[in-house]
């Protein structure tokens, strides 16, 4: 049985009332600061909010669409941007002491391209310290005493209250998938680089990607779209289909991983996602796993050979600027990234080397298998079941984690859950198959609800 | 006959004398600031400096070689730093009365990189906005009536005068190797991507690279070594031989480049260049030219066609955060700028993709040609000949401007000279051949100057 997380507000499903006249994005605005008012003092998903420029903003967007002109597919969207990313009418502070009050002179790229489309940023939402280190006040929608999970964790727990319908996010690791998946939201990390990332406060230039969460896919893939299509080029990759509607389409054929993340699940939540494998064979997607196919086999042992060399390179590559900061703000800086410092300054140029090698021949083998074996995708849980108990710890990051160190893009559908507590189906599909991953994914998502 | 800037102050050859005891850190900074105090009046290469923490700085490096235990071969250099280079200890304006006292909290990380080095960082540098906009107070070295080129104005007027033995610049067009050929000073700009650039303000993710300004071939090469060895890795190419000696190199043969920027510069200026070729094919160089070879002409050809394509990729990729910028900061923000961003705002996605195109085309025609010539680089004047006269316009980018689009590394030597001005010979090589290039220009720098 597929769960459904009935507080979720799609911006895409309530954009076409605008374009009628039946309601406008004030209403939705004003839906979303009700949800704030009710949920907020318990969630603490923002950092800090503007509620009436916040206003002026939807009721700016809502003159737009009476004019027939909106800006962009996301006017009058209202969106929570992540504190590590820049923003030039808020703070961004990095969830540290050492950005306290810290004001940039310019939104991101990936702000600005969303501002400039007519969103309404209602305010930064809670990020663990730089995205990496201590925990904050966050706590799960779903329940209190347990984490959101990180780093994204006020973006995640926002949306999965239904106090916007969109949020952006960061993953480096496991940041965006994780928290959508412990939230009750939809996650989406695109293929590396097809966003201009300057802007987001840097941790690795080659694992740091911008995400979002959202209430639909729909949603998120609007959302990237337009992020993808309205700042200038990074001169890397572009997003297939940018712009393009969603049409969703079933894959044939995916690979489900298990991975060492399988036993890290209790047997409710392996049942919970089995379960929704059988439904969706059952609906006609062909299966393959590492029990019928060797290449599965030796795949995910390459994988889990991979799980060390995906911190290790963003400890190497974090040196700058964190070690500077531990240098300079001393113990403003939290203890694990004082410990990650520590794990780098054992590191060689020539073991980084090797490990981009390593990221690289599991590249070349994971586009390999799906190949011969004509996958379109693979399926995985997002996260190992449903978020822990505690606040100081944000969940495993091993599920999320291989897509973020291939560069692979990669979805997370709120669909499951264990005792009322939500966790997501990820997939993820090949480097620039941005496009053709989210048309699958809205087609499990329909399907997986009937 | 070639030209020597006897106001040079190699930090290369003064550290022996620091390991022997002979002088000192503090010595050589308080030689810069008598030239500093002599020279800078007139030449206004700097946005601010603090002598006293320098005095400081260089105090502590005394120690430490005094110890026996410099921090590396930086230690003890007085360096300037561009103004587009965030630094934590001084502000960090821009060139733009839109960035009027910004401060950042971190270093950049090629300053991280120098200042953990031991490096004496003297002050800011000038430079153009943003590097790309209005020329500001600075004049060239030789003649106030002239500029020093741009964008990094005062770190080459800065070196060239002997107030600094090295300062930071950066390339995104011109920007290193032009002020470095106006001002008499060494410039090195390396392949793209070694450096770590975060912390550099943004123009072009594809074509910003950091560069080096210093008073000798081996100053420019140690500080790059420093900033490509320290500060954890960017997932892109590592500089060749990053750390190792330079030993000088003469290259068996070179292919000499005219392209349309050898009709920008007059006889005098021709000749001493043509001097200088004839002086290095006796010396034993073969030299290839266009009358030579078809592939060099038909080379030519493709060179000169892709000028416009240089300035049209960086516009392009502007758009953030410059259309930000003109929207936000309205006349705080020069005509130069608007101008670029109206450039591209025209500009299709597809119109961009096409630009990268041929720039892989240019990449792969230059590389094949080399290759098959067996040529061990590329000669040509680093600049039209020396600096034009006004302070306004920063001369023309077209000599230094293909090695930054096609990535190359390229070194300028202060060795040529019209009525007392002088200008460079550049030198660049295929991707990846730093260390080749900055062996052979230095086994060039030595002979030409007997």
């Amino acid at each position: 049985m597929t769960w459904k997380n009935d507080r979720l507000i799609s911006f895409s499903s309530r954009r076409k009332a605008f374009l009628t006249g039946q309601s406008n994005p004030r209403d939705l605005l004003e839906e979303c600061l009700a949800n704030i008012a009710a949920f907020e003092p318990a969630v603490q998903a923002f950092v800090v909010m503007d509620i009436e420029a916040a206003r002026r903003s939807a009721d700016a967007s809502t003159k737009r669409y009476l004019a027939g002109q909106p800006l962009s597919l996301m006017d009058g969207c209202p969106m929570g941007i992540k504190d590590i990313i820049a923003t030039c009418d808020f703070p961004t502070q990095m969830g540290s002491p050492a950005y306290e009050g810290h004001q940039t002179l310019h939104d991101a790229a990936c702000v600005h391209a969303l501002r400039s489309g007519g969103a309404v940023i209602v305010g930064k939402t809670v990020t663990t310290e730089f995205a990496i280190g201590s925990s904050r006040q966050t706590t799960n929608p779903f329940d209190v005493t347990r984490t959101p999970g990180g780093s994204s964790s006020g973006s995640a727990a926002a949306v999965g209250a239904g106090m916007l319908p969109v949020a952006l996010a960061t993953q480096t690791q496991a940041s965006t998938l994780r928290p959508a998946s412990y939230c009750g939201a939809y996650g989406f990390k695109p293929s590396f680089g097809v966003f201009r990332i300057e802007g987001v406060h840097i941790m690795s230039p080659t694992c740091d990607h911008v995400g979002v969460i959202g209430a639909s896919v729909d949603d998120v893939w609007e959302t990237a779209s337009r992020m993808a299509l309205s700042v200038g080029g990074s001169g890397r990759a572009f997003m297939q289909g940018a712009g393009e509607p969603l049409i969703p389409a079933k894959p044939a054929t995916a690979i489900r991983l298990y991975t060492s993340g399988w036993q890290e699940m209790q047997a409710p939540a392996q049942q919970a996602f089995d379960d929704s494998m059988v439904r969706l064979s059952q609906a006609g997607i062909r299966i393959l796993d590492r029990h019928t196919d060797e290449a599965i086999e030796k795949l995910e042992k390459t994988l889990e050979s991979c799980l060390s060399c995906a911190l290790e390179i963003v400890a190497y590559e974090m040196q700058w600027p964190f070690r500077d900061y531990v240098e300079r703000y001393g113990d403003k800086i939290g203890p694990r990234i004082h410990e990650i410092m520590g794990l780098a300054q054992g590191m060689s140029r020539t073991h980084y080397e090797g490990l981009l090698e390593m990221r690289r021949d599991l590249q070349r083998q994971i586009s390999h298998v799906a190949k011969a074996l004509d996958a379109e995708g693979f399926l995985l849980p997002a996260s190992s079941g449903p978020a822990p108990v505690g606040l100081a710890h944000t969940g495993s990051r091993t599920f999320p984690c291989f897509a973020t160190l291939m560069g692979l893009p990669a979805v997370s559908l709120p669909k499951l859950s264990v005792d009322g507590l939500p966790f997501g189906i990820q997939m993820f599909h090949l480097e620039g198959r941005d496009r053709d991953l989210c048309a699958h994914a809205q087609w499990i998502d329909e399907n997986l609800s009937q």
